[in-house]
Order: C-alpha cells, then structure tokens, then sequence
C-alpha cells in the first residue's frame, strides 16, 4: 500500500475511530503509524500486534498512537479502506483502454490476479478482517459489489436474463478463487496468466460448459 | 460440527499435533475438548481462546489438553479436517439423486449455499485459518480443488475445451461468494435459495452473457 493511499483515504473518508488531524505534520504521522501497522500485521498478524509494536517501529511514543487512532481496529479499517481504493484504482487504470464489456472483465479478472499474486498479504487483510471485525468484511465486499453491479448495469452489453447483481458476486468469486489458484500453484509468468484469463476462465464464462 | 465428524477424523486421519488415544474413553474425551474449541474459536475467535478456556468449557484440567493435542494449532486442524469431511458429506448426499452433472453442479452449489447459510461460522474457521495458519487454508482448498476436478474429468458431460482444474476453482468462487451474498442479505427461504442458483446462477453458467 502507498503512501498516497492512506493519506487520500483519510482526507476523504471519515473512519471510525480515525482522528484525522489539521496540521499537514499531523497527517503524516498518522500516515507513518498506519505504515508501520501494515507491515507489523502483515509479519506477525492482528492479533498478534500490539500498539507498542506498532510504536515502536513507527519511531513514536504510544501516546501519539492514541492521537490519532482509537485503537488497532481503527487502523485496521484505514488500511482496509486504503486497500480498497488502491484495488479500484488499479482495475479502473486497467480497463480504461478497453472498449467492450468483455474484455473490460477479461482485463479486470487478469490485473486482479496478478495483483493479488504479487500482493498475497491482500488476502491477510481483507479476508483476515472477518476474524478481526465481520463489519469491516462484510461492508468491504458490499461496496464492491454495490460499486461493480452499477457498472454491469450502465453498459448495454450484458444480456438481458443477467441478474447483474448476482453477476458482480459470481465475477468477484471467480476473479479470487483464480488469485488463490495462481497464489497456491506459484511459478506464473505472463503467458501463464494469459492462458489461465483470457482461454481458460474466458471459456468457461462465455460458453455453454455441459455437454447435456 | 456433530460429534460423529470429529471421532471419524481422529479414527481416519493423521493430523500433525493430535495423538489419539488407544481407549473409547480417551477418544471420547479427545473429541469433547474439540467440541468445545470449536465453541470457543466462534465464539471469541481462535487468538482471544486460551487452552485454559477451552478446558473450561470441556470440564477437563489443562494437563489432560496436553494428553491429546501439542497445541491450539492441532485442535484448529482437527476442526478443518471435520468441516472438510461433514462439507463433503452434505454435498454428496446432496447430489447423488441427480443424474446429469448439470443438475449435479446446481444442486451442489444450491446445498453448499444453504449450508454456510446455516452455518455461517464456516467462512470464520475456514477463512480464517488465513490468518491461524495458512498451510491449513491452502491445504483445505488444494485438496478441495483436487476432489473437484478429479469428478468433474471423469464425467462425460463437460465440454472438451474446458480446463476442469480451472473449472473447479470457478464453480468453488462462484459457490462461496453466493455464500456471502446470502448471509449478507439474509431473510432467504427456499424459493429464494432456488430463484440464485437455479435461474441466476445457472443463466450465468450456462449461457453467454455478453452480447458483443
């Protein structure tokens, strides 16, 4: 996660338990804890943090935390948010140079599963937050989902038996599971990823699978 | 979890940190500390259960936890390996009147669906071993994937240009996140259940949704 993205998420969202402070040096010290939050969750897990870790390698006095944050879990639905965003912006920077809806998904469902090949600790996250605060789980995937079925449905080349809101959940179910297959399998390059996307998955989603 | 899941694994299976005893007693109490894990990992989650409450609950001493399992890590198993197994177990049960894989995959995913359902809690375990152990979370879904894809090469009712490994991934995506989608929403009943998978679901699958 960039530094950008915490600081973008904190200038625009109002997260709970999040103390967004006015001085521009207040903000980056907000941003510098949630950094080394990240990293600390990532290497040793939530539960397993403590603020004083936190603290510590963010070079500031536990007290400072307590400025700005109200606990871990406030921390925790920053960098969620922040993750959310960075995501969107990557699939959006993606399909932006696709014309049709197909290969807006096709395009989509491959940068997302590269993205998560090379960022597994995604997963830890956003995943990992339904140990954390089933909240935070369950307004992340709504969102997206509120997000993705909105864009379905402006297009006009879905067809029209497509219930678009059960399609966002299907695309968002393949698009991780193919993360996880390609995560647990290791060793993709890109000709990898194409073939797994844009024949594999593109087949299976565009024609009819059963014999009978 | 029934009772029966947890005596078949520990009389099945091999789990790495878990020494079954020799006695029906000593089975017997083995299993009653996993039961009550079990209700302590959902209700306070797996890092907020000590050994201690665990025991607690079960009646037994904290020595006798130590008979059976190295740690809370070999308990966690032991309850992925029973899900595993009951999960298994429903879906077959499920889809064995069916004769067409078609209805095989509709039925199997409807069942799947109702059962997280039900059981929500399923997604905490299973999910959240991400962030226990993931050796345990890439285990469950690789061999998962492997059970998978092995019943879907040796029908004759899937389309030759199908990549069935990939497919097993797809229809597991495309299972869970209708999973989520259900408990989010909540208040489904079985005309609910059957509208999802049997027209969405299915219509998706089975058809082309992009009309260019």
């Amino acid at each position: 996660m960039y530094y950008s993205y915490f600081m973008e998420i904190i200038l625009t969202k109002n997260i709970e338990g999040v103390n967004t402070p006015k001085t521009l040096l207040g903000k980056e010290k907000l941003v510098k804890i949630a950094e080394s939050a990240q990293k600390m969750f990532i290497k040793k897990g939530f539960y397993d943090t403590s603020i004083r870790d936190i603290c510590h390698e963010a070079g500031v006095a536990v007290g400072t935390f307590y400025i700005y944050f109200t606990d871990r879990l406030a921390v925790y639905r920053l960098l969620v948010q922040s993750y959310k965003r960075e995501i969107k912006d990557v699939l959006r920077d993606a399909i932006i140079k696709e014309s049709s809806r197909r290969d807006k998904e096709r395009v989509g469902i491959k940068t997302f599963v590269k993205y998560v090949y090379e960022n597994p600790h995604v997963y830890d996250i956003i995943w990992g937050s339904l140990s954390v605060d089933k909240k935070i789980f369950k307004d992340y995937y709504m969102s997206f989902a509120e997000t993705y079925t909105k864009h379905l449905s402006e297009c006009d080349e879905i067809a029209e038996f497509v219930d678009v809101e059960t399609l966002s959940y299907v695309l968002m179910g393949i698009t991780n599971f193919m993360g996880l297959k390609a995560m647990f399998e290791g060793e993709y390059d890109d000709a990898k990823f194409d073939k797994l996307v844009d024949v594999y998955v593109m087949d299976i989603i565009e024609k009819s699978i059963f014999l009978k």
